[in-house]
């Protein structure tokens, strides 16, 4: 089965890469990934999937850091006229983009869940003539949206995982789920799909990514660990005008609310059980120099090394958020826009994963292990499912990039794309036979 | 009847040296005057005044900034000691030390109410030889207690005018209120009194201060206004300690808390009404280098130009310490430990006062008015008096100083306290003629 | 002569009326008022004056506040667009909009300066079709600048001002200059033209506002005092970026420092001596959530019962701005855009002016004196004079409004511009005379 | 030759206990050890050790945390009037109180050092009955002092080596260095020692504590690691005072520099590298209510787990105090009181270590290895050894307790102190072999 594993696979190839290539032509950003669903939804609906989508798939109370309903709109629009289903379209209105597809082979064995991320940055994609995807005439048509965390290749993968997954369906034990995640950067899908029951039951969760801190083609990575919980927030304060000269009494003032905020939210204590961060990264107050200013919003965020930690550094920032503004007499509004959980891949899965890596042959550099020290909103699914008694990891497919992450020249040797597909499908074989 | 008047205040020049010295060698401080009171009273009801006394004089619930029970027993002790009638210090139990006489003419006529402010500093008295009261062996034998604001002149004007007018009963109108208030420096005696009544239905109120702004013998400022409006509060938190180094995150920082309600404290904003000030004058925090201090302790005032200014400025205090215990999540506890209104003389009150200070014909220079831009206590009394419709004035009587007041070296020219007492009595025949 | 200047300035007022609206079409802000200015220089060349324009009537140096330059040439080819000479523009480049012209009547005399200032306010004029400049077709063409503070007609008067006395020149004594102040708003324009030497010499300055406390045809107010002296400053933190989760200890927290400086201003001490504001108005920060904030930027003012009060409180604000940037290691600019001094007319002045219009017979309520407690820059103009042993007023002349000053319907009855002209024009002549 | 060696440390058990008691009864606080480095030097010379004190033991530049001279003087006398040499103290004047001893074999061989050290807590030992050195008579007779950190059996441990290795001189190669060290509490006493050149030319150096970590006789943990870098600073700011109603304007606040800088302290950006701590754990401010506060002083420390990282946070800690002091006007005094390097024992030393305590046959519990995470001088020393191509190992030597470290109950086993001599005289003749 192994060799037919690989043929298929192989013979998918420039499938994948059109599929990659029309994915990246069309970034959308999290929670507007409206055309790219609906592709993967009607490519999975095609393949026979039965396919979990708007509610079934994404807890509407559990999103994060939603884009204004207007905003939501006008990118269900402009998906529809990119050539989007209108019908699929309209299922996900609110922006449900997440996708659940399930495959029951009717025979005993354990749950394995696939995750696949889609959305793109929020940024604009290079126009330098080198620029691979503008010379090939696949850089994104989407002002301030391109694929530069190659997103685009974990659902090319996808979907190809999910066509060689049909075809091999005889030979399959337990169920295999597909979970199609939007809005990862920022930390915001994981919690509402969780929400929504997408890891529920799951034995086993595989997540992969490709090019991180493995940047060769050939090598690749079976585990990452030290994943930092984090909490996203955006704070606004309300205060009251008046004017600065004539009635400074009457005001209530915003920004001085958000400058105590600021600097109290700095003092947090340090943590004695691990690493935490807090960061206020932006603040826009006031309204003319000489008015008490009424209104102040900062974007803010906690890290910590573990849920725990980071759930101490926003109950924290949470009470001193509030704090200030009775020191100020102003209101407060507090929204989380973004969170995810710490997290460590399972060595047992690991070694399943390294296993096949190794029989496959066509790595050159495989290695164990490494701390991340940053966050993916992967390691909340993996999380959740550990917690529940399931098993998980994260691996690193390498693959050699024209420039780093989120950078807007950056792209990745397309060829990975049918070695992912392989090396997580004999994985998934072989966790079933376990 | 000026003629007698000034006869007889002059005759007893004398017997007003030798209390006010006996008064300035046994100085008390505020809620501690047992002696103090107890030589009065006792004067007062052989002088055949009905004597209101403790509660009936101080109401219990708005004394401010009472020294702890063990003090004031230890106090009551050396008043004992120091010779007072043991069953009127009995009778003070719990720094109930204010005192209202009341004296009724049997005639209609106004309620004229004079007040006599009757504690000392809390600072020793100079010991240097040339310091008048040393050599004359009148100085303080009691440490940390020194007449250096002439309450002590002030308590024998007192009595002065107290004997006098039950000399003249018959030739009296209405009635006298004496009040000997205790506890005027930091603002802590009007409120009580008032709680008590001791204002309740009066005309006309008249305060004097010997020395204050009219530093010579024969001046006289026959009123004053501009009285600042204070609240003064002592502010504890309680946090919860910890190791520094083990688990900062387990502690509640006092000394943080404190710190950012200092800075905001300060930050309250500018009133467009009038003057306003803010200080938090001392702060003590911690427990230990290596420690999250769980205690801290600041002693503040608020001012302003008038109550209302005041009201604001401690309202916003009250509301920044709880604002700031709520940031560091620590405990709180205000203590309100001095107040006191802002107030005006009432101009036809010193017209009166300044005709007979005219007649009298021994002032070469009177004034009719100061601006203080700071603190008494008797503004407090005025005001209430002024609400409920009635009049007064706070006069300054010049005398000679030997330092300025609240100076360890303060001393007044005692000539001055038989003029004192002349003119308040005949400043109060002439507004019961009006 | 007193009939001959009455009839003349009420045969201007249609004159004054197109003259005005003409200005308030093209409305222009300060330190871009080239077509403004430009108008004005050739009306008064025309009419034989001696105009200083460019660096002759602006000292570069002690401009505050200037826009960029390329605003500036963009209002400069604007300017020309709509109708200004382009070698009167040419010679204002860089902003140099402020005008000096005299009459020298040849004849000994005193020096009288009369200040006009020209700009408009930077907000978009109201367009309900009930806003009287609309109707009649003259409200501004200029996006973003709209004559809402009667400056358009302050410009009227000067130029009938002008044009009256030169029909009168045989009956003038001394000299009379004429100053057009661009850059009021914002305290911005005084400072430079006193720096070219605008006041230098002058015995007498008077300065008119439209409908400013007095909103009624036929009042006046002959003089205005309690004019706060202000302080407006612009400060700019440069930091340094790090990655919030990965290196958060390589940055410079400009936002951080920015909190701290905003808290330790409001924290000024407050003045024994006089009333002080102190407001940060503005504050931007930040560049993105999870990157340490490497630019800061905010806008504030201080302000002072007198002139020495605020250089007290700006003084403050320079230090506290400087230990803020070293507390965080930041780089600081602080760049001064507007600062007046406080002011009060002299009574002497007042007192002809007053004389002057009771004798005209048309005022209904005329007023000696009011406290502004607020700023203006003439009274920086005032206060210079006064330095150098001169006299001033600055006088409201009633007028009927259809809403408050800076507000975007404010309207003004312009038969109040014919009044203005005579009003100056005799005051003027009764000052020669004395 | 091993057996010997344990025949003799039994034998001097009795004399240990006595010893140790001894200086239990006198005990005395860093830079005050005037008897008890007396006592010990006395010992020294008299087994013929060279015995470096003052000057050539102690920099005095470098000494941290040293008690005014006024204490110091107090406790010279106390130290004689408890029977140490006045020669020998004199000798120790200004706190110089370390020692170090040398033992030349004359045979060419590593240079071993010991460290001992020999300060008492400044607390009051318990006065409970039950307490064994009160039952035993031999608790402290010194107020404020007292030996709850076993210092006092690391002195007994160090006389028996020195002695026990004068006895085997013959079997000796190389050179052992004794180095006695004051002041370790508060990490004050190394960085003055190295300053000295107590550890020039080592090539291994031995610390030891009783009870640390290793709470039961029989423990034994060989080696430590992850000693915390930190630094200690008192910090004075000095502003001027000012009448807070009068003219507050004309106060420079100390109390709100070092609100500020308390805040801006505890906001020091976290390191990515490693862990840090930073802690303001007592302030005192201010000298009345109603006084701008002219005073404040505080004590703070900074930890890393890197020296580098300890150097950021002080680094930091020094710019946020001077530019604090800045915002206030007001002058600033930074004095270093405490401070040490991090450290990780060699496990070369280590592994010498383990092998000699495993032939000794009676720890019944020994272990590698424990991360310490808190602070010991001793990490200094080994650090600098080891920069220096040096090794060193830091061991716990366990004993039953009766009350944790820096308790007032604190006791321990005193069996253990001749196993601590034969351990370490093992150790050092097996270091010497290799």
């Amino acid at each position: 089965m192994n060799d037919l594993i690989r043929q298929k696979s192989q013979a998918m190839q420039a499938e994948l890469v059109r599929l990659r290539r029309d994915i990246h032509r069309h970034a959308e950003v999290g929670w507007t990934e409206f055309r790219t669903a609906a592709v993967i939804a009607a490519r999975l609906k095609e393949l026979g999937y039965e396919v979990k989508m708007g509610e079934a798939a994404v807890k509407k109370a559990d999103m994060l850091g939603v884009p204004a309903p207007d905003e939501l709109s006008a990118h269900m629009e402009r998906a529809v006229k990119q050539g989007a289903d209108p019908a699929l379209v309209k299922a996900m209105e609110g922006g449900l983009t997440g996708l659940v597809a399930e495959l029951d082979s009717g025979k005993p064995g354990p749950l394995i869940a696939l995750r696949f991320d889609i959305d793109a940055n929020d940024i604009n994609e290079a126009s330098t003539a080198e620029h691979f995807p503008r010379k090939e005439s696949f850089a994104s048509v989407n002002p301030g949206a391109a694929h530069a965390c190659g997103h685009d290749g974990h659902v090319a993968m996808g979907l190809g995982v999910a066509s060689l997954l049909t075809e091999m369906k005889s030979e399959l034990k337990g169920k295999i789920r597909l979970i199609f995640e939007p809005g990862e950067e920022g930390s915001r899908g994981a919690r509402a799909m969780v929400g929504a029951g997408a890891v529920d039951g799951v034995d086993h969760i595989l997540g992969v990514h490709i090019g991180f801190q493995a940047t060769k083609t050939g090598q690749l990575i079976c585990s990452t660990g030290k994943f930092l919980a984090t909490t996203k927030l955006d704070v606004t304060y309300t205060g009251k005008p008046a004017h600065a000269g004539a009635a400074p009494q009457e005001g209530k003032n915003a920004l001085l609310a958000a400058a105590s905020a600021s600097l109290n939210l700095h003092a947090i204590a340090r943590h004695g059980q691990g690493a935490t961060r807090i960061t206020v990264g932006t603040l826009v107050a006031g309204e003319g120099r000489n008015v008490i200013p009424a209104h102040a919003v900062f974007k803010m965020e906690t890290r910590g090394e573990t849920s725990e930690i980071d759930e101490f550094m926003a109950g924290e920032a949470r009470r001193i958020i509030e704090g200030s503004a009775l020191t100020y007499g102003v209101d407060y509004h507090i929204e989380m826009v973004g969170g995810t959980k710490s997290g460590e891949s399972s060595p047992a899965t690991r070694d399943v994963l390294k296993k096949v890596a190794i029989e496959m042959g066509c790595f050159n550099d495989i290695r164990d292990y490494i701390g991340f020290g940053a966050t993916e909103d992967f390691s909340h699914l993996m999380t959740v499912v550990q917690e529940n008694g399931g098993l998980g990891t994260y691996f690193m497919l390498g693959a050699n990039l024209s420039a780093g992450h989120h950078n807007d020249k950056f792209d990745f040797d397309e060829s990975v794309l049918s070695t992912g597909v392989e090396l997580i499908v004999k994985t998934v074989v072989t966790l079933q036979a376990e």
